[in-house]
């Protein structure tokens, strides 16, 4: 019970790390079941934080929230023939229900597009039902035959918007603004900087015209994907025969987006602040920004702690005070280092006296003095400052290991070596890049958004190339 | 489009009025799979408000919420006797995952008590480990052979927490604080009276010691279950083996609750209520509390219902103004009457001359006059009065329609034309239980919380009792 969790060593070997982190600092365990795991507390919170930022910005552009059923019909599946050729593989069936053999299996939801517009193709009938903007929060299950807690398991969080559009333009400006929110959210709260742009034809989601989504690099140097948002087009309107009177009175399909994140961004989170100690939570994440510990346990530093605790409450800080008799100061300091709380303030009879705080920064260990008075702006400050810090590392880290090249040597030396981001031409031929995948392991990631056309050579068969692409090899 | 949307009246034909109210209100819809249902925006929001309320107060006394795995490993659920018993006929079972067929099936979780008492017993150590206090806000499926929206489908959603405490004394304490927490929403903000009670032997959750109950009468006579709280014993922690240390350094079982309340209170909204226009929401609980509509589309007018709707938001007040110019007048009292909105207020030029507001209550349909003046305080304190007033209803129809009897000819005769709870002695057999079941259809549905023992004969049996039970038609 004294005993402090060990943790390997980040720079030693990541992958140890990232699952000593993740089981020690109690963000999530393995279940029974094989690829499925189990959201503890401590993890759920920061979901519930995830939850609640999206929920808001999606509802401030329209979108109501819904619910559709977990189960879909076989027969669905199969009405959009891109989409089920790309969940087949990754199917769970249920085939016993009151147990008697069902006559059509049911898939549970890999996703939920099927199901939910057979009820779009009910409910739009005119352009004044359009836009219709939904979103579920609600779990599916796709199988996987390597998991890893977080990034990939057989069943996760997430949030699904569908939505449909008069237009074609009016989806694709819809898609983007998804994608907005989604760059804010995981650079401004996450504290993660994303690249973001279109998907290559072989990387979209099945179904899709346009796959847009959001790119970052990771410290081990692989690439993971933090959203997507779908342009869906009219492929399933075409599918489940979504139509809508226009104003002439003209029978049109609908244009339809689709964009998702999941609890996988949490696997992000630890992978890209953490250090040796632990988890490094960005103050606007946090469930805790604050531990108070006191450092003896007398009721003057009690009654100090409780003081505190209120006036950095007052300014909406998230405080916690560790006053636990039987753990050791140093296994609390260790305890809460692990779980990745931004500030810890160690409360003792020096402090008292010297009416200075002692602050300690998880982000860089610093160990500063802070004169009590207005300390609960000063926190509150430190506690931006953090959350800049975070972000800005992470921002530097990706520069450097972003690779913008034209010979292919230096592309297989890069992966090689797993080192990042690669920048090149691509002549956008697909054959070209399964080539490059099967000899580097790296995958088209996205086309920038704000890409314009230039001249170039593809880095692969030195043909025309009018983009460049960034590669890197995917979780 | 213009056509208002036709409901049957509710005493004309209570089944149908209610499917009729969930459809057109766009509370719901039905799905594709058989058994499962939609929830539509309007419902879902309904569903939002029940989440946001619980979840706070299930904070507040410690609870905190986790995510354990959809599917329950087959050989999980047989671990505690009456629990597979319990739920065997009812089971979604996954047996074939990512094409291939699996050496042990997977169940859809009914309920989670075995995947996360399995965590349980790897978590729990030590009397500092407890009391262990989580819930979820999940999915579960139970097939069944007829459903009902809300009320009975084969997926729904709830919430269902799940503690471990150090003895049975601290179980029990649990289960009945939460109990005090679902019989104030209940009644304090669906506005629904609940009797609060222990089940008996055959009525109780498949695996609990005890079941605690709220139960309500519902205007067609028949009794609905709006939610349970199970003490638990160790029933579970002797089948999991979930142990700890006490404070001598003994081993110890656990004593365990679990409790629940799901979307089917929805249904019981609905029933509780509505009218032959249609649903009636309780202001508490009501996505939209006050719609506006302009009778004339003039600028001022407009200007007018922008003003008010501000001045109420500025209370807290959730408004809406619905000036759709291509629907008329009658159908926009039509559909916000079907759709239960507590409050509407009429605008037209009348009204601006009058600086009187033309206000309709939806409970009970008075056309009244408020001056403007101080009017967004006026509207605040007429909701409150119309979420008394439905309370007040519920609870008076209640109290008319239960029957403290003790002739078993009298009640058959209630059963038979479905009036309503019975108050009657029974001597606890469950062999008289059983017959009163099958000769009239009632079930015990619960002794009360605060029953003291007195002196009776069964009505079935005739033999000694000590307490009488309500008994009812269940849904």
């Amino acid at each position: 019970m004294f005993e402090k969790k060990q943790i390997v060593a980040k720079s030693k070997d990541f992958d140890r790390w990232y699952t000593d982190v993740i089981l020690k600092g109690e963000l999530a365990d393995y279940s029974a079941v094989r690829g499925c795991m189990i959201i503890r507390p401590y993890g759920y919170e920061i979901w519930e934080f995830i939850q609640n930022y999206l929920d808001k910005k999606f509802k401030q552009i329209g979108v109501k929230n819904a619910y559709f059923p977990l189960f879909i019909p076989a027969s669905f599946l199969k009405k959009e023939k891109e989409h089920v050729t790309g969940f087949s593989p990754q199917l769970a069936v249920v085939t016993i229900g009151g147990g008697e053999k069902l006559a059509e299996p049911l898939i549970v939801r890999p996703t939920s597009e099927t199901i939910m517009y057979d009820a779009y193709s009910r409910w739009i009938r005119s352009y004044r039902d359009l836009p219709l903007l939904l979103n579920l929060w609600n779990n599916v299950v796709r199988w996987e035959k390597r998991t890893y807690l977080f990034l990939r398991t057989t069943e996760f969080l997430w949030q699904e918007g569908h939505t449909a559009h008069a237009t074609f333009e009016d989806a694709d400006n819809f898609a983007r603004k998804i994608l907005e929110i989604y760059k804010k959210f995981d650079e401004e709260v996450l504290a993660i900087p994303v690249l973001v742009g279109k998907k290559s034809q072989s990387e979209k989601f099945p179904g899709a015209s346009i796959t847009y989504a959001l790119e970052s690099l990771m410290p081990d140097g692989k690439v993971i994907q933090m959203g997507t948002s779908h342009h869906l087009g009219d492929n399933f309107a075409k599918a489940f025969n979504i139509r809508y009177l226009d104003k002439e009175g003209k029978l049109q399909f609908v244009s339809q987006t689709s964009w998702a994140e999941t609890t996988r961004v949490i696997g992000a989170l630890v992978m890209s602040h953490g250090d040796d100690q632990g988890l490094i939570l960005p103050p606007k994440i946090a469930p805790i920004q604050v531990v108070i510990i006191p450092i003896t346990q007398t009721q003057a530093t009690a009654s100090f702690c409780d003081k505190l605790k209120k006036d950095l409450e007052e300014v909406g800080i998230r405080v916690k005070i560790d006053d636990r008799s039987e753990k050791t100061v140093g296994w609390k300091f260790n305890e809460w280092e692990l779980k990745g709380v931004p500030i810890r303030i160690e409360v003792g009879e020096k402090e008292l006296e010297s009416k200075e705080a002692t602050i300690v920064r998880r982000d860089n260990n610093e160990k500063i003095k802070i004169k009590n008075e207005k300390l609960q702006f000063k926190i509150k400050n430190l506690l931006e400052e953090i959350q800049q810090n975070l972000f800005e590392k992470m921002k530097k880290f990706g520069e450097e290991n972003t690779h913008t090249i034209d010979s292919y040597e230096e592309f297989k030396k890069i992966m090689a070596s797993k080192k990042g981001l690669i920048f090149a031409f691509w002549c956008e031929n697909p054959e070209c890049e399964k080539k490059i995948k099967e000899e580097t392991k790296a995958t088209t990631r996205v086309l920038p958004l704000d890409a314009k056309e230039e001249k170039g050579k593809c880095i692969y068969c030195g043909k025309d190339a009018i983009h460049r692409w960034y590669f890197g090899q995917a979780y």
